[in-house]
């Protein structure tokens, strides 16, 4: 066995060249047995095998730093560089992360998350290498998935300026998490496929050499500084932009990667190799479904087909459902995507009207931008993005769709504790950057069915409106509970005193399950959905306030700018002798793990709240009387 | 005068071809006149006006569309659309906005301010258009600096896919604001002088026909499919993200204009036409500085020179000395801006240390990642960047920088309301959106000792940290007040009983107008200048609030996130019988006009500030005694 030799970084070094081949059998097998277990990235990971291997060979980690964009394809970085132990635990509770993150390991030395952000940081380091006089080489890979966002290319306009080196590795598996979209990825066909340089080099070239006089020229024409040059070397588009280019190569020929990196180190400025990769490289069904490869859950490693049934519809079918009914009443209802057409569930909407359909890539700033366009247009767009994504285009929403007030319905996924995938994708800052922003209107629901009924309230609204929902399984419990979505206000589901519970979308499960045990310890509570966050009902708050000792808001989200805050200051406008304890996500940011437990960890779920609310409640009475003293 | 026959869109089309030129000579004289008086963008309007007049020429407005990228070059646009008589109020406080804006005429299609909407807009607008069966124009005209911004580039990978006319104007005069930085610059600079295009037509062609054969390779080359295409094809970095490209064009000769256009027209799919444009055209001292007039104040038409002579020093003045200073003493700092090196008070530092300063071009995105590259390097990256545009890096901010609390400092300037510019450039959103971000440290001076005091501080603080100040004359009040900035705590200016102020930043000057009024009128007030904004002074709300009947916080911030929520927060958090009056800026967009003005119209003006604190006090203490009853 190779990889038991692998225990350290640069244990690699050890190993013959003759082995290569077979120890990165060995890493494949290793990684097709752990993530068939934990579950995780499999298909871009077994991408990479060969190109990690590569880079761990030709660089001397930890100072030379490889920076992974997006970073869910370091699972072999990890491997080679003493993490072995890490992948029982992979991206569980406490266990090790998905991505690269520098308090793991001094050989990650920046951490990824969201798409594109690589060689902005690869700069970053190469520009501080050279002012501090040190000569460590910077390596950033990117995928051609991640090219397509915008701030790849501001970054590329900016490595061109650099006079030392800065290896960028383009990781081209023909990919994104989806199928690749746009004219970058059409060009990179065509570079992948050879024919620029086969042409020349075959053809055009020989040409000229047959011809008398023609040798002569072809040289002069290597020589021209610029657009001539075009016809000779393949990857103009990045040359134009004064970053050199070298490729294609195999991206699981090491011979070969070993090479091309030799020649890289030797350039003075940026340079980019463009690797050929095949998503799940070696195993045979995420070669045949690399999207579903992209994230699995736990799988049989014979089939490939995942280990736990599912029994319950996902909020993403409920959306996907709701979307293609949406498509056939109203042909001004388009909906966009930013590289998730299965995420999200849009895939029906997309095979049922492709016209309608607008997978932009992962460029989350045009997406938005778009959809203003759209609206303005006519239309009535529903972009359905992740809420840790819709972060990339704060300003677009803003600046774009807010100001003129445009009806672009956001459908936010992922709001809330995602669990495994961390800190980078928990979508728990949405109601807070968006409830900041004029003419935004915001509504969560409790269940399937309110999903649903708020969707259509979304595409009959005249303005600007998100709704967000979590990840995963859809509750479908509360059925009884379906009045009209009303504009602004919220739904009373059981009505008491003492303890109101005001809960945003998916914290109305947990309410009820607070709301039950606080009965069973003989508190009388009442429980309202809140739907709106933006407008809040202000006049359930004065009503509520009226005849309750304490109001407890409950929301997956940052307390700051949350719905919390905004109760709190309606109750404060009414000065009663009102409490309000504000349930929500503690300002700090949220690791991996699954979200039962994360909920635990920041004091979100059931029996914390309860805790918590019984505590406030007897403090409050008491202080209560202490104010009526003091005064 | 051909200018007094346009009165209303279209007008232009009754003038004959000969009279263009006086027409657009009598436009420029317009501009220039009219500028002088009020102030405004002159150098990019007169850049355009040709290449505006053909536009209108060419198409039908306002059923053919026209969006305009940042906006700030549409002043012809709106003189050919019936708003000559708006220039006299250009900017002005109800008067004609200086930005492309929806409800001010129905030839403004799409509003815009921020830098690289555009092409995201139009192909929008383009969808919009085929869905619904229509077939009216979409332009959409873009700034060679715009180009640079990362939206720009999803957007242009997205309009590959177009299959109907979508006409892109590539507004190429060879700056942003500042001059250009980037591949892309050198990419179109050798465009630009027509290297390409004439090396081939004069040379390669040429020789080829000279050789035995040679026509027929030439030929050939014509033909094929891809690289080799690019030997004969100026603008090949567009053609290879598929977009058809037509030019260079000179954008001063409106015949040739009106030529590419009519080309452009019967181009199915996507096309970008390169007009070459002149920032300045026609008004010498703006050839000479396009950048003093960019946006410019007020002037005397014979000099150029400005009519108010500036006497105190601005917030950027003040910070480009500070950064001089510290860059001198600590050569780890580095200073980042976004294409603004002169606004932001950077050209100083940029001059005394090119090696420590990057100019990225307009690319926040990039900005704020390479700054979290050159922190995880080892390096202190201070980013001076506007309020507003910040708001373009917010995912980066939260992702990049705060995940790995990286030490990166956050120079924001023009924040609070910046006034002319209008609603996309008010900085005030930026303690709503940072402080929701986990790690995030915000400050905001008094005056400007405090913002050299500040500066010092952050750079020598270990983590994510921003300052915020207004655009414009930096306060030189309080000077007696200047106690070291310690971590997380306000400054007591003043102390009393019964009302206390916590203003931040900006408002500490109005506040001490506040107390100033209120004490004539026999209320004692307490003057508290907050300094941090997060974490906030929880202690001192606790003393104040032990000590006082009402809290008055103050910020120029939407309420919503802001810093008076979170002191109302931790003040109910206390139950002492105190209330709290939150000013800040109320959930709306703040239009254009002098800051005076819209102080008032928002009510944070000290006169409207004092009443709202005499009447709630007035209420606080009525209300007061009522609770006690009610209890």
């Amino acid at each position: 066995m190779a990889l038991e030799k692998i225990n350290q970084v640069n244990d690699i070094k050890q190993i013959p060249p003759e082995e290569y081949e077979q120890l990165a059998g060995e890493i494949r097998e290793f990684l097709i047995e752990k993530i068939s277990r934990t579950g995780g990235h499999l298909a871009s990971n077994l991408g990479v095998v060969e190109l990690t291997m590569a880079l761990h060979l030709s660089f001397e980690l930890p100072r030379d730093k490889v920076v992974w964009d997006v970073g869910h394809q370091a699972y072999t970085h990890k491997l080679l560089t003493g993490r072995k132990s890490g992948f029982d635990g992979l991206r569980k509770y406490g266990g090790m992360s998905g991505f690269p993150k520098r308090k793991e390991s001094e050989c990650d030395c920046f951490d990824t998350g969201h798409s594109s952000t690589s060689i902005s940081a690869g700069i970053g380091l190469v520009a501080a290498r050279d002012l501090l006089g040190a000569d460590e080489y910077v390596v950033s890979v990117i995928g051609d998935g991640a090219l397509t966002g915008g701030m790849a290319y501001e970054a590329l306009n900016n490595a061109s300026r650099l006079t030392k080196n800065f290896i960028i590795i383009l990781n081209d598996n023909n990919m994104s998490i989806a199928e690749n979209v746009g004219g970058m990825s059409e060009y990179l066909n065509g570079l992948r496929t050879n024919e620029v340089y086969t042409n020349f080099k075959s053809g055009v070239e020989q040409s000229l050499n047959r011809l008398p006089g023609g040798a002569h020229l072809a040289n002069q024409l290597k020589k021209t500084k610029s657009g001539i040059k075009q016809l000779l070397i393949p990857g103009m588009l990045f040359e134009n932009m004064g970053i050199t280019y070298l490729g294609p190569v195999d991206g699981h020929d090491i011979p070969r990667l070993l090479d091309v990196l030799r020649k890289a180190k030797r350039v003075k400025g940026a340079v980019l190799i463009h690797v050929l990769t095949k998503k799940g490289k070696g195993y045979a069904p995420a070669e045949r479904h690399p999207a579903r490869f992209h994230g699995a859950e736990p799988f049989e490693i014979e089939t490939g087909l995942p280990k736990k049934k599912r029994r319950k519809a996902n909020y993403q079918d409920v959306f996907s459902t709701c979307m293609v009914k949406l498509g056939q009443r109203n042909e001004h209802v388009v909906a966009i995507t930013a590289a998730m057409p299965d995420g999200t569930g849009l895939k029906r909407f997309k095979n049922m009207y492709p016209e309608r359909f607008f997978d932009v890539g992962i460029a989350e700033e045009h997406a938005v931008t778009f959809a203003a366009g759209l609206a303005a247009g006519g239309l009535k767009p529903i972009f359905a993005v992740y809420s840790s994504f819709l972060q990339r285009a704060y300003d677009q929403v803003l600046h774009d769709v807010c100001i003129q007030n445009l009806p672009v319905v956001f459908a936010i996924d992922r709001a809330g504790l995602v669990g495994s995938d961390g800190e980078t994708h928990q979508g728990i800052f949405d109601l807070s950057y968006l409830s900041a922003i004029p003419n935004m209107h915001i509504m969560a629901p409790k269940n399937k069915w309110e999903l649903s009924d708020m969707l259509k309230f979304a595409v009959g609204f005249d303005g600007p409106i998100a709704l967000r929902y979590p990840r995963g399984e859809a509750y479908d419990g509360l059925k009884e509970f379906r009045s009209p979505i009303v504009y602004g206000k919220s739904e009373v589901l059981y009505e008491e005193e003492d303890i109101a519970l005001l809960a945003v979308g998916s914290m109305v499960k947990t309410a009820e399950e607070v709301r039950r045990r606080l009965k069973e310890i003989g508190y009388s509570c009442t429980l309202v959905n809140a739907r709106f966050v933006k407008p809040i009902d202000t006049e359930m708050v004065r009503m509520l306030a009226g005849e309750h000792r304490l109001l407890v808001t409950m929301e997956e989200n940052v307390e700051c700018g949350g719905y919390g805050e905004k109760v709190l200051g309606a109750a404060a406008a009414l000065r009663l002798p009102v409490q309000v304890l504000k349930i929500a996500i503690p300002d700090e940011y949220v690791e991996h793990g699954n979200v039962e437990a994360l909920y635990e960890e920041v004091g979100i779920d059931a029996e914390s709240v309860t805790k918590r609310i019984i505590e406030k409640y007897i403090t409050a009475g008491r202080r209560s009387g202490e104010q009526v003293r003091t005064e």
